[in-house]
């Protein structure tokens, strides 16, 4: 049934080589054989992470997002290193950014952030067996590390006061998978 | 607390105005007086329908996602129109994509995709009181049109076959708020 759905390659133009993106533009051979173009932002992919501690709240961090001018709650993420094991990230930024060790880690999803105009995917982990260590982060990131209920998060979700995509999708499968 | 936390604006360079994004680099200062470089990719922001059939199945659409390269099932979205209402957009989709109108329409979140680079926000809606009526997509856009139990959603989102964020988002929003 989906063959009548695929849009074919034909060629690409490369319009920008950044910093945490790059950005191309596509044309691509639609189903009904007409051409159109697709603007493509290649992201390296990501890694989130629902930390959970021993007595069930879960870390944080507050962060200023310049592209939304905002601070937002959200759950510890950051970019893959090239050629980084997404374990290894995971492990890497829940350290980096909250200062603790996860002796647990499991991966419960790998979504696509917004499929319409970019690659990017973040690979959701929980981690549990938390133990405390030092908060390293990058030198151009600031952040506060904070610690919420879970039933806290489930009402800030639903006032809205947290808006990030990826935080709500780690929250619910923590809920779906435990 | 969180004045150490904001990042001031000091210039903006644009660098790419495109169909579906526009793409800046800004230059800001950090909270330690440094300054460092952003990219924002501009999108005008979207939305996206949780619509509920009679029968308690969720109409969603199968897309060939040229970003990703391949094809995602998620619920029906699509982006803002210049100066567009987003409650009239989510009618407009809603229909356009899926041939349903909507009786009852109600907003549950605002969603930021990917903060980190861009400021698209999506708006969340559940939709009811269905009626059917006629599909007709965008002139570049090719979909199926599916219905699923909300159970077979669930096993769908946790086994990977469903990984588009808002459509994650949008589901387990479903399940909270009624």
């Amino acid at each position: 049934m989906d063959e009548n759905l695929t849009e074919t390659f034909v060629s690409a133009e490369r319009l920008y080589e950044g910093k945490m993106i790059n950005l191309r533009r596509d044309m691509v051979l639609l189903p009904n054989g007409n051409q159109a173009s697709r603007e493509v932002v290649e992201h390296p992919g990501a890694v989130a992470v629902v930390p959970v501690l021993p007595d069930g709240r879960l870390l944080m961090v507050r962060q200023f997002r310049h592209p939304v001018g905002r601070i937002l709650l959200e759950i510890p993420a950051g970019k893959l290193a090239s050629g980084e094991n997404p374990d290894e990230c995971a492990l890497r930024e829940l350290e980096e950014e909250t200062g603790h060790l996860a002796g647990k880690l499991v991966r419960v999803a790998s979504i696509f952030t917004a499929p319409g105009f970019t690659d990017e995917v973040i690979h959701i982990y929980l981690a549990g067996d938390l133990k405390k260590t030092t908060v390293n982060p990058d030198e151009d990131e600031f952040l506060a590390v904070v610690a919420h209920e879970p039933q806290e998060i489930a009402r800030m979700i639903l006032s809205g006061d947290i808006c990030d995509a990826k935080t709500i999708a780690g929250f619910y499968l923590l809920q779906e998978t435990r």
